[in-house]
Formats: C-alpha cells, sequence, structure tokens
C-alpha cells in the first residue's frame, strides 16, 4: 500500500475490514490511485432537476452507460448515482469501477424552503448491487435535518455493519439560512464537522466564500482571526474542520462553468489540502471527448502534473 | 426467446432470475406477446372513482371475473387491479393472466390538492395470489411525494426480492402544478425519470401536451429545441427520458373517449417508440363484443396488422 | 354443506381452508344457518356511546355475560364486541357461538369531524380468544381514511394469515360529506365497494336514502337510470356494489326504532338481496323476553316463515 | 383460596395461568389480603409534580426506600411507582410486596389541555424487576386519548402474554371537558368502562360528583333516574359500569385532605361495593407514624373493625 | 473495592453485573479514582456550537486524539464525545480512558424555542467502540420532552441490557420556561428527579440559581423554608431531589469563565454533596499545559488535597 493512503487509512481503525477495504479501493482505484487525491462522478441530477435540464445538453447521458464508461475512460475514482442509474449498469460494469449508491433523493417538482429528501435505497440494495460505498445528502439547517440526521445514523450503522463506506453530500439550506449563508465558510465548516461527528466517511461540500453568516461564529473568526480570505485559506480551514484533515473532504464542482474558473478551483483545493472534486454537471454535460479532456486537466492538477 | 424480448431483458441484468421471468411473462403473454409491445387492463375505477361511476356503463363490470375473461380474451399482456378484485378471482383464473396488484388506492369521498394514496396491499399478498408484478403509484409534484416514492422503494425492494417485477404508475399532482402542467411534456418526462430512477420496471404516465411548465426547464426545451411539436415526438422525448428507452414506458388511455382519437395516440405511441398502452375506461365501460373490437384494432396498430 | 353455503364460499375460494371454515361457521351458525342470512348481535356501544347511554334502558346488559347469552338463545350467527367484552366470557362460552373481536374503537369523550378510531386489539389476541373474525370499523370520507385503510390492510392480512374471517363496519363520514351524504345511495355503495376492495369478506353498511351525494356520480345515476327508488331497490345496488353479490353485505339497524319499522327494513334487505341484518340497541336494550321475540321476529322474516 | 377471591379471580377466566397468579397475589397480599378489597400505595408524584412538592412536606420520602417500607409496615396490597424509584429498591424488597410498574409518565414543567403522557418503562424491565403488573395512565377526552388506548393495548398484550396484571389510570382530561365534567358521574363512568373494554384488570378512577357532562347521557340518567345521590351510589354506579362489577375498580384519594372526609370517602366505596383505594399524598406526605396510623384505620374500615 | 465505591454500588443494585462493571470502571479511573467523586472531559461542542467556535480558541482541539489525551494526562474520570469523535480515537486509545458515547446531538444552523436533538449513535455503536456508558440528553420543559423521554427509555433499556451505563445531561429548556428558569432551583431539581426516575444512573445538571420558577412549587418552598441561600445548600437540595443521595449527580462547568469563579464552584458542589463535575469548554479551549493545571486545582479540590 502506498505510504499516504495507509497513512489515511489511519484515521479509519475503528472500522472494520471489509469498510476499509472499501475505502482502499476508492483511494487506489482510477488515475488519481495512490495519490491520496479523487475525482468522483455524480450523476443525480435527472431525479433532482430533470431530464431534459441534466441531458439534453449531450444527449448521450440520457442512457445510464454512459456514466458508467464516461467515469471508466477518465479514470475517475468512483461513481455515484440513485438506485435506478445503478440498476441500469451495475451488471455490465461489475468489478470495473468503485460504485456509491445516493441512498436519499430530491426533485423540485414539488420544492420547499426547509426540504428534506426521500430516502430511496438501502443498504441491502448497494450490496446486491456491487456498490462500494453508500452516499446520503444532509442539509444541515433545515428544520427537517434531525430528520435527515437520524436517517444517516441508521443507514450508516448499517453501511458500516455491512463493510460499506459512507459517503456524506452536507449542504446547508434552510429557512434559518440566508441564501449568502448557504456557502458561507463558518457555515460550510460547520456542515463538515457535523458530517464528521455523525460519522461519514468521506465528506463532499461545496466550496465556501469569505462571507461570515452566525453572529457567534463571526465574534470567534474575527478574535482568532482565523484566515480565509483565499480560496485555498478557506478549503485548509474546512478540512481543518472536520477533525484536523483526519476525514477526507472534497468539494463540488457545480453548475457548468468556465473551464478556468474550475480549474483555478480544482487548484485551490488542492493547495489548501483538499483531498478532490466531485464533478458531474461539468463533465457529463459535454460530447464525451471534451469531457475527458476537462478531466484530464483536472486529474493532472490534483496529481501535480499540471500546476 | 424472440429476439426484441431478449434485447429489451437485457437493461434488466441487475435483477435477479424471478423478476426477469416474470418480464419475460408479461412480455410473452397475448396477442402481442413477443413483440416488445404491451396492451394492459386496469380495473382500479371502483375504489377511485367509486362502483357507479366505473361500472354502470356496463352493469358486467360489477362482477371482478368479467375483468379476468375480458383481459383473457382480448389477448390483453397483463390484468392490473386492487386487492379485492384479484382476490375475487385469483384463484379461478390462476396462471392463465399474469396479475398485477395494485397495491396502493385513492378515493373520492375525500379528495385533496396533494393526494396520497393508502398502501392496500403488499408483497406477500401478491405472492399468496400469483401476481407477475406490483403495481404503485406516485404523485411527482405533491407535497406528500415524499412519502410515496418511500413507500415505494420498500415495496420494490421486497418485490424485487422475492421475484415480482415493479410497474409504476406516475402522475404528477400538487399544489406547485397548473392543471395544465399535469400533463406538460417537460414533467411527464420528469415524472418518467424519476419512477426510473426509483427502479421501475414498467413506467405508466399520461400522453404528455406541448406544453412546458418549469421556467428552468423551459429555457433548455428551446435553447435545446427539443422537439415536442407532435404527440410521437412527445413520446419520444418521454421514452429518451426513462434511461433512453431502456426502461418499459407505457401509456394511460384515460377518460373513455372517440375512438378514433384513441387509436390516433396508439399509432403516436407506437411510432414514438413508446411499449405500449394501459386501457381502463375505455375497455370496460362498454358491451364485451364491442370492447374486443376496441383492442383488437388497438392490438393490431401495435403489432403493426394495421396502420 | 348446504348448495347456499357452497356457493357463498365459492366467491371466497382465494382465500386459505382457515378462513374459509371460519366463514362457513358464522353462516352455518344459529337459526338462520345454512340459509346464508346472517344475524349478528353486536355491542361495542358501551366503548362508543358510554355505559349508561347504552346499558340503563336494559340494565342486564352491563354484564358481559348477558350478551354471549342473548346471542345464543336468540339464535344470532355470530357475537361482535370489544377486547374487554370478549374477554369477560370468551371462556365461559367457549365454542358455543362465533365470535367476532371488534378491533378499533372511538369514544365520544372527544368527538371529531373526521374521526380516527384507536386499534385497540390485535389478531393474536382474536386467536387466544378463540374468535372466528376481526370486525374493523373505516370511515371513508374522514380525512383519516387512508390510516384506517392501512390499518386494515395490517389486521386483515395477518387475520387471514392465521386463518380468521373480516368483518369491515364501512361507514362514511368526515367533513367533506353532509349529514344526508353519510346515507346517500352512492355514498353508501361507494363504502361497500372499497371495503371490498380492501379485502373484506364481510361488510356491514348502513341503510342508503335515496340522495345522491356527489356530482359526478350523480350524472350517472341519472344517465344510466340506476333504480334506488324503494329501500329494497337500494339494497340491490349497493349489493351490486360489493362485486355484483360476491361479498356478504350486511345492514346496521341503527338507533333503537319502531319494531316495524325495523321488519319492514328486514323485509327491504331480504327482497333486495341482502344478505342480513347486524343489530345492537334494538337487541339489548330491552327485557331479554322481548329481545328474543324481537330478533325470532326478524329471523323468520330472512329464513321466510314470515312474510 | 379464599371464597371471595376465587369469585373475583372467576372473572378473569380468559387470562392465563401467571396473570391469574400474579392478580391473586395483590389479592391476597398485606392486611386485606383475602377481602376482596385492596389499598395501593401510588408514589409517581416526583415525576408528575416534581420532588420539593411531593416530598418536602415529610422528606423521608425522597429516598424510594421508603416508599416500599411504608407499604410493607402498613400493609398494603401493593406498591406503584415509575421505573426509577422501582429500580432503587426492587433488589432489595424482592418478593416482599407486589409491585406495578407505572409506565407511562408526565410533569408540569411543559403543560398541556390535551396531555400525553410519555412511556417509560416497558413490560421486560417489569419482568426484571420481579412486578406483578403494569400500571398506564389513560385520559379518555384528550385529543391524544386514540394514541394512550392503542399503547395500553400493546403495553397489555405484551404484560398479558408475559402473565403480568394490567392496572389503568383512567383519568377523563382534555380541551372537550369542563374542570367539572373531569370527575362528572357519567363521564368517571365512562372512563371505568373504556379501561374495561381496553383489558385492565384493575382499574383505578377519580371519586366521581354528581355533575352529569355529557348532554346526551342527562337524558338517560334522567329518564332512567340513575341514582347517583350520595357518594356510595355513584361509586355503585361506576363499578356497575365496568362489567356489572366483574372488574376491579378502585378510587384515587386525590390531593392531601381532611382525614375525616377521606375516611367517609372511604366507607362509601365500601358501601358502594368499591374495591378499594389507591392513596399517595395522604399517606406519604406525613410522618411514618402518622402516616401507618391513617392507613390503619382506612384498612379497618375496608375490612370491617370499624365502621 | 473502596467502601466509598462499595457504598455508590449499592445503590444500583438493580442492575446487572455488566452496568455495575461499568459504572465501578468509571469511579475508579483516574486521579480521582475510588473517592466517590468525578471529573468528566465532555466534547460535544463541535456538533452543538460549530468547529470555529469550540476550537479556534486552541486550534489542537480540531484534532480528536487531543481530548482522548487531555482526559487521560489530566486523570480524568471519563471522556464523553459524539460518534465521529469516538471513532477517531476509539481503536487508539482503546481500555485507556473510560469512554460515553453522547448518543444525541443538536446544533445551532437550525434552531428553536422546543428543541428536539437527533439521535445519533446506538447501543450497538457503544459496544463496538468499547464504551463504558451511552450519554443522553434530556430537555424537560420542551414541548418535544415526550419524545425525548421515549428516545432515552430504549436507548437506557437496550443499553442496561448490554452492561453500559447511563448518564443523562437533564436541562430544563423550552417555551413554557423563562429565560431565568432554567437554572432556577425548583426546576433545575425536577429536571434531576426525571432524569432518575427515567433510570438515569448519572445526572448531569447546571448549577442552580436560587430563583424558583413554578408557582405551585414556590409556596411548597416558602412553607417547608428549604434553605437554597447558598449554591452549596443548592447542590444538596439536587443531590436530595435524585432519590436522597442515591443517584450520582454531577454538575456541568457552563462557559469558559473566570477560573476563581469556577474553583469556588467545584467548592460548593463538593461541600454540597454533590459528586463531581463535566468541564469541557474550560478545559480544551486553553493550551494543554493550562487545562491540566487548571483541571489539576479542581482535582485537588475535590479530593481534599486543597480547601
Amino acid at each position: 500500500m502506498k505510504e499516504r493512503i495507509a497513512q489515511i487509512l489511519s484515521w479509519y481503525e475503528s472500522d472494520n475490514p471489509g469498510t476499509r477495504a472499501n475505502l482502499v479501493r476508492i483511494l487506489n482505484h482510477g488515475r488519481l490511485g495512490g495519490t491520496g487525491r479523487l475525482v468522483i462522478l455524480p450523476v443525480d441530477q435527472g431525479f433532482e432537476h430533470g431530464p431534459a435540464r441534466s441531458f439534453a445538453p449531450n444527449p448521450a447521458g440520457y442512457n445510464p452507460l454512459y456514466h458508467f464508461q464516461l467515469a471508466l475512460e477518465a479514470g475517475c475514482s468512483a461513481y455515484a448515482a440513485p438506485l435506478g442509474f445503478l440498476e441500469a449498469g451495475a451488471a455490465r460494469y461489475a468489478g470495473e469501477i468503485p460504485l456509491i449508491l445516493k441512498a436519499n433523493n430530491h426533485d423540485v417538482l414539488h420544492d420547499e424552503k426547509d426540504p428534506l429528501s426521500a430516502v430511496t435505497a438501502t443498504v441491502n440494495q448497494a450490496l446486491r448491487l456491487g456498490c462500494a460505498a453508500i452516499g446520503f445528502t444532509i442539509y444541515p439547517g433545515s428544520s427537517q435535518s434531525r430528520i435527515m440526521y437520524e436517517q444517516l445514523r441508521a443507514l450508516a450503522e448499517a453501511g458500516k455493519d455491512a463493510g460499506l463506506a459512507v459517503v456524506v453530500w452536507s449542504y446547508p439550506r434552510g429557512s434559518d439560512l440566508s441564501k449568502e449563508g448557504e456557502t458561507a465558510i463558518d457555515v460550510v465548516a460547520y456542515a463538515a464537522q457535523i458530517a464528521a461527528q455523525l460519522g461519514a466517511h468521506i465528506i463532499k461540500v461545496k466550496l465556501p466564500s469569505a462571507h461570515v453568516e452566525l453572529a457567534e461564529a463571526k465574534k470567534v473568526y474575527e478574535k482568532q482571526q482565523i484566515p480565509v480570505g483565499t480560496l485555498a485559506e478557506r478549503v485548509r480551514h474546512v478540512v481543518q474542520s472536520a477533525f484536523d484533515g483526519r476525514r477526507i473532504v472534497i468539494f463540488s464542482g457545480g453548475a457548468k462553468a468556465d473551464d478556468e474558473r474550475v480549474f483555478d478551483e480544482v487548484r485551490a483545493i488542492r493547495d489548501g489540502g483538499g483531498f478532490g472534486s466531485i464533478i458531474g454537471r461539468n463533465s457529463f454535460q459535454r460530447p464525451k471527448y471534451e469531457a475527458l479532456k476537462f478531466l484530464d486537466t483536472v486529474i493532472r492538477i490534483y496529481c501535480g502534473e499540471m500546476k
């Protein structure tokens, strides 16, 4: 085992060998295998935003097999999707790439300020489909967060008992938060902490802004002069907030954006000690050859082949 | 096995042999057996709308045995009904036609804008009655949709474990949708996607209009110039939205209508790559000989004997 | 087995031998045994209306043993009561009369427009007490009807698995219905259909009036000229609405009333093809010798000894 | 076995030997053993009203062992308390006095018009602690009564299966009842009936006033001229309302009061055919020697040594 | 076994040997081992208040290993933390210090007047991590307290069956209480009583003020002249309210404060018969050498080495 992987694994020594093996599978897979960095392809937008908004820009993506293939060819670390998308390809691509079963989902046909996703899959289904991990979204700040934390507790406990890894999407959202507050540095760091305390192995958060949302937190950030001026500094603070870097924290790519901006963000994640990216729309909403080129750049930034 | 059936079956290779066998049973049954097309007779209107509204136009339909007989004589692919109707004939017609146990139901003695059906049957009951599949209705767009998705998850998981197929009625409805929006092309396509992501093997939706309901979707339909002008184009888009045609999508016949209009709709479903129809009131609300003639035409359009 | 009983039993051929045996026990018990008609004594008014309102008119009825004795001496088909009343006499009268455990109850110390009864007994308790059936009340039209349907589903499934019969009190009630609507012919027929679809073996409804409550139903009753002018016609329509007469439908006696009126109602039930009566307050709220005489007349009307 | 005990036991012949044995244990224990009368010491006021309000008047009562000792020395029939109080002494006093585990509790730090107690103990805990019975409070008249009835059903079924007796505190309370109505004769009699129908072996109610609360009941009380003028008559009517005296009904002592008034109430309970008293605050809120003297008088009234 | 420990253990003789062994482990660990006094280090503030507010003052605390080490070096009796923090160090520090798994948590990204924490861990997880106890917070006074009591009942029963000890944080809070009322002497004493009645082995409350909140309680405090003038008297009254001192009651240190004030409070706890302190922020929000010195003083006050 590569030294960096052994080091990461040492943070999870309370986990059983099955879970540790699945973490290693993800960390050793793809072009970033062994580096301690990850690039994950997530495709749950068909459920979350609707099919045309997600796949019309690159209609090949309507086909669930496309995303397995894309993740494989790009050398991603893992592929994450809801039940139906995984069921459609898990047999054909069995064993070729670590799979993360996204176990809860939300759609926008009915939306609300304090959302609560439906639990749409179980640990048994993840095992049946040969997954390495289950994924779960929590919305800290929602008036329904308590329910999500408890759903995650049950799913994570069952998953760990079955030797799976647990990946948590921790997205602050809810009626008590301003729109700006959802990506505020204090709120994103808090969301990472909550996911870690709930037992997540891998934590996915959004890239934070320099805004500080909570009054009580603001006093501390000012008094302790916590550096949050640059994106790399903010990444570093979020990683620190997840058990001083002893949990794997990755950052989401967000809506489709200018490539150079994404690459700069990847550089900040790398320089701030982040563990990698989870990039959906920027990957699958363009023709495959463009997506491969785009992901190649991301991967080369992470592994140090590119600045 | 016919080539087309083998092809369809290849999309479900994550399922166990029991479930695959039941899918084949439905696909091979009746006059459309082996064509990859389906015509299903559903009779849940007694529960959903009341007995007189459903059966007084053809009082033979008050008798549960009538519908088994009608489905058989017409050469339908399967017969779907609630618990009571199936219990009343399952022993007598055992093995003669694939049965779909409609596992949730709603009545109009109490109605609401954001409906939630009662779960009225279980997988064990479906097994006891010799069914090939369970059926379940979800109302995407309802403020209660989360509950229905979770009920479906539990029922579908138990059903698949027991070797049953899962048929989902996906009917957008709820306080956030306009009346027109319930059949809008973007909404129907979204409903098909949700059902597929939730693990449905067969998805039933309403025929969509050219209306686009959601503002964010409208931008994409316009920008990508998705063709939705003709009914066949819209059927094609809905089928594409269900995993690029890798899930069986069938369309409902709706309220009793002019026969020629229904036949035109069937032609559009056929030409747009739809997999068939599920036709209740247009079948059982007329004398049996008329119903047989009507269904004969539908079947001949699907199998290509008629234009 | 008498031919009529064999015919009735043929409608329940999906049920297991245990359940069929218990149906036969009820159909063969008492003075109407073998006729296909039933008179059941129900005593849940102590819970539903309070003890003095129920038993002060004939204080012998405070004693739970009284009702077992009354049902036996009168030659009733079965005796139905809540848990406590059955526990108090089930050992002493073991095997002497079929018992129906009324598994949910409601009291008027707290009342509401959309009622939901408490589930007060289980299938295991029915088995322990040697019951032939479980009884359950649903209130179609209540905003809580969904919950009751699901409770009934669970109880009925467990009961059928254990070889019990299922008796459903289907009483429309709730904020969407007018007072008159609770006994409207369309609503009562709908309530019978719902109970049948939910898997009831025996359905108890109130005698319907000629009023039609629901606008959509009214159109059909008028267009199809469904005869509902006489009570016998209305009984016939309700029986037809319960699977064209393939489910046992009995009618409740209601509050204590003029005897001749009750006898006329019994004649209408008989002539309309109803299967019998379930008569509580008219039976136990008078001295026993009067009750026996009253029930004797009812029974003689049903078995044809009296006009 | 004493004749009276055998007679009482005959009312519970549907129960298993384990439960019957525990009823006998309670009926045969203490100075009233064998008389068919009971005096039970209940101490749940620490939870229900707070520690200082309960125990400061006689600080020895802060100690949980004190109440075991008091019940023993006074020759009470049983001692009833919440989980914590029983855990603190059950090992030391094992087998010395029948214990009743009070399985739900409510505190006044948060109070409400329609209360719902927390379920604070289980049948397994009662068994572990060597209890003879479980106790449970219901509030008929509360908008939450349905939930309590269902909790009681579950607990009582499990308790009876495990051979425990079931003691129900039936206290009318809720937004539909006037303050006066909580102890109205019709309401208390109704509460006793409900507890009996729910399967209680021993029913505890408050002493009723002559007030009649419910309009429908008032008509009956007047028409049937039910005698409720004296306390003994009201006790008799409540006992009649609990299955014509075939269930054990005991009466609570209420807040600390003038001794002579309590003794007069005990005489009325005795003369009206009540089965005994459950006396908490009047017992433990005075020095032990005074409490023993007070309980001695109560017991002598019940066993006939005193008028 | 030291005499004092044997005496304390005698209060818990209803518990199984496993639970008693874990209580002894906590009572015998660290520098106060054998004295009957406890100092526990709790670190759940990362979840409850956010990471920067908790750890920025002493950034070493971001690292979960730091707190294990601090508790060990300081000679604390036990270390309490949420799931994630324990998972991160339980393997490395296995067997070195008694662990308390804090099984419910709350965050301030969404706050409310009547809070309900999420249940974030289970007894099985506590066993897997080698914990000696589970910890649980209840908020008496919250409109949601009933739910918390029932969650605690379930967790405590499972925990005791598995041989764990149960530590309850009992913090009055809710819309019926004034801010001052949350630490009122009557309310804190009531909260200790509730925790004891719910079966807690160790009870943690806040230090009470002399304010009396509840009107009914005020009458009793005045009439009985309960001494609550000094902090030591108030500690004594709270300990008395927890079964006359037969339950272990410890007091929380609160927000970071002037050291001398904390030491005075510790003296009052000691002199009032309190069993110790649970001190989080005052311990880990300063450099380790300062924290060790601070805790050394606290411990020396408790064991009598210091006044």
